[in-house]
């Protein structure tokens, strides 16, 4: 069954199709009296925008939001938002290759055997373009959960890391990566630039931190607040692993070093370190959440690969078009879209069990 | 709110705490007609129980599973099947320490804040001793996908790894630590118990592979197989991350590198490597599925960690008790019964919209 | 918590006010491969649009749906039907009087005390504009039932019933009250004529039947087929009662009188009657499902109510504009949607668990 | 598929069959900190109790529940409440008839047909012994709305209807029927009875009240407190008809008769009539929410029945063994349970999207 709505009592569901004439996100459960506009969410919806660099796609989406619901007076009225994208540079190419054989790393095989069946037009709705419906309903989010500061950068390109040491969270919107070091940035430029000429791509890792998000959020045990947000974090495009707080780090630490330490702090406990990365036993400590995210390389590449066609006829192919060298990249502001999903779902949830404003 | 109901077709829910009288689970949806008993459960349970070694915790249940509801003359009738496990080594001992102060990398802060209110005996809700509840929810779950092959191993402890060289299936039940290495599992024997001695505690990585998982499995877009499965494991205690196949590996690769190239095979396309961990878009493709979880050391430790208590004064906690100085060691048959509950729920959610058997 | 959505694996969430820009729906989980257009759908529309006659309200919309997402090549993909209809009569008119008294009946009291705050333009959200959402989702879903037979009609108006002894189907479509008695149709006329001319409005009664509706339908105990039409016809505006077969007829019976007998038949047991409307222990029996409607009259009237304006002075309102002397008579066709809806979901909720097709 | 499982977020689950070792009910998301002990519970199974006069069964079951988690230190953790009640009295007497033929009205055929198999002992799942589990859940919804006060009685036996001129509340626990009015009460002892002694059975008109109900609860559309309600009484064994208000009555009214008007009262708006039952727009009003449910003549009665056998012959039935004469009697409670559970759950959903307490 297609399951296209996420989230338990704050909820959105997203429709659409790289190719059709627009895509779009039905938000759900939204609070009502909350000030809103278009331009509350166009600046998130601007900054996933592809064609902002070399480093991203040349496809050109104006993508502008119009909201076509739930909003009255300039006010969220607790009826669901309506948000659509409408589609507007789907040029007219020939998708025959993509018809006939199955691009490896997409999805083109795994949808014609379960739907036996697929649009495959720009991937159709396995497209990343289907993020943006994500980016519009995480700018809602956000007004969900104003005391809570969301934000994302690429802290590793085509295994290239950045030095924690020089990390600046003011340089992120500086350069085309979302990068914190500047100085890493200034490598990327070259390698995302290299791979893109050599018709490859690279992986990237995104980090994402959420500040202010009070203790005690999370819906122990099948909705826990890290449950959630690996669910999705691994619903993105290109998204291959998860890992809150240490992660995989924290595998190879001893129980002394994984501890997060508590002192008595001016209001309730102050922690020492944050492994855990802001939650414990599902449920939020106060601490900042903090999460990293593995993006793959971009599947459609240059180079020829080996593939079989739909008739089962051996064949070789290259994806032509206008794609992302490195997904990850793009997909900073769709792992901020949603963490402030989650966390705002998370936030109502809580207080229906817990009562509280 | 609380959800402890995971899935959603095939659906189970939990409820018990480590020192009440019982804990169960609730299996609701399975398809009608399986052949079933107690034997068909009791394995995997006797698998993840504790005090099988000196490697795991000391407590002793005998984990003996009852089937209270859905089973007729052997058979499974279609509706909910309830399955209770009597909790009997609920040690009279002194819960004082961990009532009145927080155990850093426990759930006890958080819960706290969140309840205003917790039942502090042995973890309560939070206790790793609930997903004994998984693991015969679970046994069920693998009656509903008979040609599914699942299996897990410990693949790391403490980060050190196995050599994938030597890796042996048949070895894994050969000792005490699901190692398919026979001699990382030597090694580990001085590991663990060096730890254990310490008073420390390990962590550990878990790797899973089901074989036999046709392509078509897969709910796009918020109930993607891979994002189930990540809500899935992160959903076990100490579990910190998750990956699908190559998972931070592949954000290390280049596109080229990381294709699964195909080529005509016997029965449709055949697979030429495996990064993607046989999943794409969210769908199965036909390969493996497999995946790697991350267990943080134990936070129960008998070396002193500072902490807070209720009232906010500063104290020093060592956890007594009778714990696994690897949890993840334990979380082998967890691993594999969520894989399997998400595999059987994913067979009927693609039946219900695609048809078939 | 706003919950906009219906369904369990066959679901549609509506979006949308009565004079907003546009109204919707998103169906999600529809088979895969199903030939559709919207001439699949706008029929539907046109037996529910307003303005056909002196009967209904004279609000003109087209009501010309349009399919965002979801369908390629005249297909059904199995991806989110995105289904828009644009609203276009939205005639400038002063809604002063509702926006700062309550229109008893309505719900103009009921949502200022939920959510502080209502779009008060034609009802907006709980305008029964909504229901031409959910007709097109309805149209999409008898496409999924292509065997099962659905048509509804109204029995009685304003307390005036028709005679079943000259029910004939073929006369349903051929009055403007969707009435099988011609006889009671051209009563109606004048009933409703002299309501309409009071300024006053009538009440309704429609009745649904669903044939071809195997047996084995159904998921008890809470999603019981029975429980799921209630559920759907109850959240229809101005519905105030559901029965299912002879409802509450059936409290005034003895249990032989209400038993349905069987007798051998030559495919599977032959029913001798059809009390129980076709549904036994919450499944179908593969008898007719029946059910019957009770509409309130419509809330909107020229005669002055008692009431109280937003800063609780006393005062009289009147509603005027373009409304429906019998809302009950443009609930036909909303009727019929809401069963094939239903229905759809529970074919496959059945194929899910018990397999089949 | 199965939905054992009813509510948004606050939830429970019901399992067992009549003739298993026990039943049982796990109530999720119930806030945390509410004092609770089986003695809040037990009372309202007493009042369920079967063998409790000759107008209802002879089956005796002292159905004692049993809080199995979820509780600490006598109050409500936030975790899942599990709820268990043990079958006592299975007698073991002959279920050959059942199994071979299908009791008509029963859900014999229905699950037969589902299935391809079922428990036939005392109806298995779709016994009325499952409606223990939602009394015993009921009761720990009344302690999430300690304000609203909800009362049941039956109002109609067979067609004889209390007169509401004598209508007395105080009435209702004095007499085996839940009859608020002493007059009928006694006429339906001969009545009840009678069709007893037949071997027959009678219907009943079962009203439920809630008053204390705050203006504002109700999550429109789909989750409208009028369709959670038709949905939750409709689930109940042997209910065929909902009626909210005024119901089917009000399909006979004009507008201006079926108008609630409202003056300016001390604490908002008072409303002079009730017709519409405490709910407009699927969101309470403030008033006292009322509605009416039909319970069909028991289907099990000594009086033969044609029907078929399991192979398709002719057979006749009569359905010996300890059956209520007028299952409507018992349902007092469980639509009080009922009313319940689908409040406590609108009173979270409520204060999730709207805050408060």
């Amino acid at each position: 069954m297609s399951f296209n709505t996420f989230g338990r009592v704050f909820r959105f569901s997203t429709w659409g199709e790289s190719h059709g004439p627009a895509i779009g996100a039905v938000v759900d459960g939204c609070p009502p009296g909350l000030p809103i506009s278009e331009a509350d969410i166009q600046p998130f919806l601007d900054k996933r925008k592809p064609g902002t660099s070399k480093f991203t796609t040349q496809r050109r989406e104006p993508d502008e939001v119009r909201i076509l619901s739930g909003v009255f007076e300039g006010r969220t009225t607790g009826t669901p938002i309506s948000l659509m994208i409408e589609n507007t540079d789907q040029r007219s190419k020939d998708y025959s290759d993509v018809a006939k054989a199955y691009r490896p790393g997409h999805a083109d095989y795994a949808y014609d055997a379960k739907y036996g069946f697929r649009d495959y037009r720009g991937g159709g709705r396995s497209s990343a373009r289907e993020t943006a419906s994500r980016v519009a309903a995480g700018a809602v989010a956000r007004l969900v959960i104003p005391d809570v500061d969301i934000f994302a950068y690429v802290s590793e390109i085509g295994g290239d890391a950045i030095d924690y040491a020089r990390f600046d969270a003011s340089e992120i919107d500086n350069n085309p990566f979302f990068c914190p070091d500047p100085e890493a940035a200034k490598r990327w430029e070259q390698l995302v630039d290299g791979a893109r000429k050599d018709g490859s791509s690279l992986g990237a890792v995104v980090e994402c931190v959420a500040s202010g998000v009070p203790a005690g959020w999370g819906a122990p045990l099948y909705a826990k607040l890290d449950s959630e947000l690996a669910a999705a974090m691994m619903s993105i495009n290109a998204v291959k692993g998860v890992e809150i707080g240490d992660g995989f780090a924290a595998a190879r630490l001893r129980g002394e070093d994984n501890a997060d330490p508590m002192r008595p702090g001016a209001d309730g406990p102050e922690f020492l370190a944050n492994h855990a990365g802001g939650i414990a036993g599902g449920i939020s400590t106060g601490q900042p959440v903090k999460l990293r995210v593995a993006f793959k390389p971009t599947s459609s590449i240059l180079i020829p690969v080996e593939t079989v066609t739909r008739e089962g006829e051996a064949s070789d192919i290259i994806t032509r078009g206008r794609h992302d060298p490195c997904v990850g990249i793009r997909g900073v502001p769709v792992v901020e879209a949603m963490m402030a999903l989650v966390l705002a779902d998370q936030k109502l949830l809580h207080r229906a069990q817990c009562g509280g404003d």
